[in-house]
């Protein structure tokens, strides 16, 4: 075993450098807190580099023994809290790599032949983005199924559909719900597109231009599941495309929740009361004694900013950076960990909150609870079916246009009485139009505009059930 | 013929409205001067309509061909230059629409039936886009061969590879253009993926419910070319998704485009000196007599900034927006307008000063000058073959961590000779190694370096010659 | 007068040039259609230099007189409509002095002594941009005063105060209002703390070096108002922190802006109901006969992204940028030119539509309408008097920990009976503290709870007329 | 002593809940784990909150006396480290309230008498920001006379002037440097704008409204060392554009040092080699043994983008929220501490890279090592006088455009001769312009043309010498 130990050697950088780096620079360039959270990217990265250098005979097959029989100690140094993690060995690397040495001489040094720290953390942060992307994917699964769980008990649940804030139309409460798994359901599709792109394999680029042993990177891609080998040293290990798009795809997935997180922080407030959550997700005040605050989606709102923040911040990092790695690079990491540990958590909790806990069974434990009274009062404030009486009168030989300001005249007469459409009497509406008859009084109620919009992606309770069960499918 | 005409209603919204809109809110809520852009799509979407619901029996067949003899003058009209936009009609639709209506009286007015303008500027929207991914993925095919082309001419050119700009290992320049190449064959692979997306019908949804019209949106679908329908109305026509998502992919190009025009900039600057423009890419100075700036290159960068800007103003609009349509979401177009001609002049421009401009026979004028002496000069400051002489003793049998450390000695001593590596008598050489011989002459040159890395996606002429082959064949 | 003509040597930037710029290259690095509007601070910037090079002795008085001379041509020219504005020219600067020098001859190719058109330009935006700040303040005061107008009319109008978007204690409509012009009235202070980094004279500073012209650069500063003169020509030619530093102020009005239009479009909701807009500054729907869309307020809180886009994407512009001018730096201008015209535009609309429009006697049409019945009745919901009730029992000796406890059992009770704390009878409310007497009526009415909070800052109306009286003597 | 406890009740929020919170959102919405780095801010806030509530009569003397006891005991095992931190009880302000009420009973309940956690995170994060803000006022300072350190030891050397990293004119290296302290002039000019907009006292406000016990507001400020009392309640409660504008304060900061940055590193590269840095501001690699990397330089450029995504992250969280408080604004406080930590260190670390540690007495460790040879090696590559010699024959009597054209043409001639304008015979030169004679010789060297640009801003060693005395008589 050589003399030479890569714990001194952190002291200063090699024989050219001639005073140890300052405590600051080294605290301030160290990245062992928060990147050892690659610690299980690391070792499996090594010990599928290890086989293949053996495999190609660049190592020997004891180096291998030795290699894996240390790291089988390393992992669980570890995994029991007792590995030393030091500031002075910088990263999870050179961390990992230096107790291996301790353990296992010779064979450790040999481990870092024909790689280097910029393909390896290249290697290790797609790998563990790789996991985390699988996690979120079961995420989403769970997120949607919780809404289309609420979804399907609440088809004849009638909600005034808003744009503007303004009552528009009366619409089912379970076609609101899914036009958020419409938007999940395209966040998931997005995350299938990006994971390939993840799923490359850089090692083998070494530091930037490729490497002199006859390394079989094939092998090294298969031996950890990466669908492709990156192609291009260069861009192999100064790429983070990837980072910057699956942040875009985090930033998505949070504006959908932001949105939903707005709508039941409106529906909570006591002048609409659509709906109630659980106790555990609310939380009280201190001074206030009557509060029930829908904290979790407020702050659920309020994190988005954090994950388009990062998005920022990535971009910001590699606009005009040259090739090929530079240090601006090391700070993808944090922002990316701190993307995904947000979206993880916030998908949880609001499918936990809106479709109720999943016992081992498959029942659902209580969620978002539905006020179906207020809902239908709402709705019956506003002149919803105003649309449905101009839709009437085109049946009957009007011009859309023509019917438009027919109806509008209606309303107005009907706010200076302060009654809604359907409270007029059929003489008085005749009088805006003599086309008018009795069967106009179905097309005024919430259930008979409901029914009319019958179409593909429409409000009618026979199309949204046929969407549920198209999900359901989906999801099964 | 009704006497209600369309553009007087404008003059007030329906009969509901007491009092005609202000002035100042005219022109904040006016968006015609530049959605007027949605023009074509707007009138292929419109007669795509009528045509279905002719087919359905919801207008006549004389409506329909009304409307589309209509629609003939219309084009014509805007082609020429002669129609009269006007801001009190507000937007494209209502100006097309009026004067539809104009020209073809009660057909006109029946061509909204069962839809909105939610529906019918999403749609819209979709159109377009589709059609400008299209053209931006031809230019990124113009891109690559560009820079393949470039690439194709210099395998041979030594650079220095940098890593943090200091020197690192000698790469071909080749390599390095073709670490572009991948960069934006991600970018076009995200672009359709994204395309699918994008191309998916939101008409039929109305203004946020589905319509009690017995519409055919399939139908609609197919004559537009969209490969499917939105299945929910509400998400239909609040959905801003594949905005966002087109302007990351248009982001993630854009700090391609920024990293390679840093690159430019600095080969260009005199202390590198390794590369020229032509003087049709470059500008001069009012001042200084000498100048011959490369603007093209630095304005490519800074438009990143544009771009990015607009990224995060689309997010900042949906964040926490309520379903369904908002006003907010009228400000989505001109950050997309912005973005797609920003990636389109800046990709045409790129590749035309990289690869020169193009002629009908395929024959392409000079772009990118290579100065071959300039860059291998520059590989021969900075050790760069240090690697490969740690490489050779590793394969003498020295660990690599310890090579590592001998090199450095050598290194530590050619520096205070002022000598390169290559330079060192073999005696001196041997004083850090005794294990060092002859055959390390080839090792410490240049080519004998840029050989050596011969594994895939390495920097060896052979494989860049691999990956050249690979890329005209996929760009064929 | 010399043969060279500024517009030959347009076509090839001088001599140095072998051919023209593409047409493609003109145009995407032309700036003379965005930055024309700069042409008033060109002009007075270039009258202003050529009278210090005359009375410096750099040019002859009748060059001045007949630069004077020249200029008010142009002048004339460009606000008749008549100027004839060329792409070939590149910008607002070349494009002044080539019909200057074109009038005028050799006085026109003197103006340039002395000057680059780095600092030329950035003198020119500083001079228009203080100009635009000014107006802007003055904006800021309308808006201010419109909403302590409607404040003064609402003291006494019961809101329920929300946190969390749930009831939490009634306030004074008037003191909600005035929390918006306590944001108002930072950014103004803000707005006047950056004015004075705006306006300093980068003039003299030349190319990047300063200049070998005995130039009097505080002469300059003086003629055009400047408060003082960059100190350092590299930074003068180059820094575009002013630039960044007024997009944060217009980020944070439009924040503010955004979050009143937020509420405008809540409290506009049929469920609320707690205001009304003027006809004029609402909406209709091409398909909803009885909408009326807040589109003004929702346009506003939208173009918030617009302007936090604009200042991402300078901050991404001059990141990373060595010095001193690069390319890069032209595209400050379209985000600037935007913002301002954002800023401007929502600032008088929401003025406007709040405090009514302002007759020149100070009349005010009718702006925002309360519905002060509307927002009482919902203040009686949600058990808004609770904190009072506590308050209550701590000046009855409980630790205020236990009183809040208290009053939660008491409204758990009330909510179980569905009525307000305030309709339970005395001995109920005994049950929970004996301490409770028959003078707990008033603390549980709205109007106690109000009166009750007059501390400096509360809510109390006494607290409030305070506040109106200050703002009105300070806008006054 | 009352039987109710505050850790009990965090279980439940209060008797009107029913189950406690689940663990998932205790984690999610708990903040203890970060805000407890306000724990000297929130003792400090509610020692002056007891004391005034003791002055005012609203709690006894022996409650202030037991407040202040319990209060010199929680501060001792905070700062000893045996403080018990529960996430049960959600963060920092009821962790110490509740050690405090177990400490010293019935009194510790009476300390939340008047106020809300609303309000008194407000405060406290207001005076912990003042003390950064303080801190960072000093490490500009630090920036500051680091840069005219050494600039005052460079006045003499000169740079190649760029502007498009092209060769403009020569510069004094000191001038360069103090370009950039004018930047962090101007960042500690907003730094102290923005301290008056952030030391102002919003407790007070209670919950949102006010409170009804007779405080004074005044006498807490004062303790405190606040300039003022924030005027509105429910402004005061919600208001986070302190946050904002600190953020874009630190943004701007960052954008500076990442200027300043990327010529560091542009400086380093062996093609430049312009500067050095000491080996304890530089690492290795673990691959390429010659490598000496300016990665503190790299790292503080990328940190930008930290700083700039936490900006973009604060923004997007505001916009649009409802007053007053919602639990959105509790992601105000990761993203600013984050930026404190990063412009503090970031900050120290760039100083003492160029300027040198700083010892007690007073002295500096070497610091940024000026190359005087190779930077004027690189001036006399570019042509950098031609500006010179364009002013030379405007002093002879031609207009400068007509100079600007002849030099021109020298500088093409002398291209081709690959000599500089200096080295071309004088005949050769009179062949472009008779008027030119043997006097053009001083114009055309380096320090002829550095000492020529002697006005107010320029370069000549004069007017930075003039400068450096200026900043260091500021900075003293």
């Amino acid at each position: 075993m050589s003399t030479h130990q890569l714990d001194t050697k952190s002291q200063a950088w090699s024989a050219l450098f001639s005073e140890p780096m300052s405590e600051l620079v080294k605290r301030y360039t160290a990245s062992v807190f928060f990147d050892k959270r690659l610690w299980q990217a690391d070792i499996d990265g090594s010990l599928a580099h290890a086989d293949m250098l053996a495999a190609q005979g660049i190592i020997g097959a004891q180096d291998l023994a030795d290699i894996q029989r240390g790291m089988v100690q390393v992992r669980a140094e570890i995994e029991s809290g007792s590995f030393d993690w030091k500031l002075e060995l910088e990263d999870v690397h050179l961390n990992i790599e230096a107790r291996l040495t301790q353990l296992v001489g010779d064979a450790g040094k040999r481990l870092h032949t024909g790689r280097s720290r910029n393909d390896q953390v290249a290697t290790d942060v797609r790998l563990w983005l790789r996991g985390e992307i699988d996690a979120i994917a079961l995420l989403l699964v769970d997120m949607q199924r919780a809404l289309v769980h609420v979804a399907s008990e609440n088809v004849d649940a009638i909600l005034p559909g808003f744009t503007h804030l303004q009552v528009a139309q009366p619409v089912s409460f379970a076609h609101h719900l899914l036009a958020y798994v419409e938007m999940f359901a395209r966040d998931a599709e997005r995350l299938a597109d990006l994971r390939r792109r993840v799923n490359r394999l850089p090692l083998g680029s070494a530091a930037l231009a490729g490497t002199s042993y006859p390394l079989d990177r094939e092998r090294v891609a298969r031996t950890l599941g990466f669908e492709g080998v990156c192609q291009n040293s260069l861009d192999a290990v100064s790429d983070r495309d990837f980072a910057i798009e699956f942040s875009g795809f985090a930033t998505l997935v949070m504006v959908h929740v932001s949105r939903l997180a707005e709508e039941i922080v409106i529906w909570m407030s006591q002048n609409f009361g659509f709906i109630n959550l659980s106790d555990r997700y609310c939380t009280g005040s201190s001074i206030m004694p009557q509060k029930r605050n829908p904290d979790v989606a407020e702050l659920a709102r309020g994190k988005s900013g954090r994950v388009v923040g990062h998005l920022m911040g990535l971009i910001t990092l590699m606009k005009g950076q040259p090739l090929a790695y530079n240090k601006d690079n090391q700070e993808d990491k944090e922002p990316l960990f701190d993307t995904v540990d947000t979206v993880k958590d916030t998908l949880r909790i609001m499918a936990e909150m809106i479709g109720g806990e999943v016992a081992a069974d498959g029942t659902r434990s209580a969620g978002l609870q539905v006020r179906r009274d207020a809902m239908e009062r709402a709705a019956l404030r506003g002149y919803a079916t105003a649309t449905d009486l101009a839709d009437y009168l085109v049946k009957k030989g009007l011009p859309f246009r023509d019917a438009h300001e027919v109806v509008a005249h209606a309303v107005k007469t009907a706010i200076g009485l302060g009654q809604d459409l359907s409270e007029l009497p059929l003489s008085t509406l005749q009088g805006f139009d003599a086309r008018i008859e009795a069967d106009v009084a179905e097309a005024l109620t919430l259930s008979g505009s409901l029914n009319a919009r019958n179409t593909l992606g429409g409000t009618a309770p026979a199309q949204v059930r046929a969407q549920i069960a198209r999900h359901q499918a989906r999801l099964a």
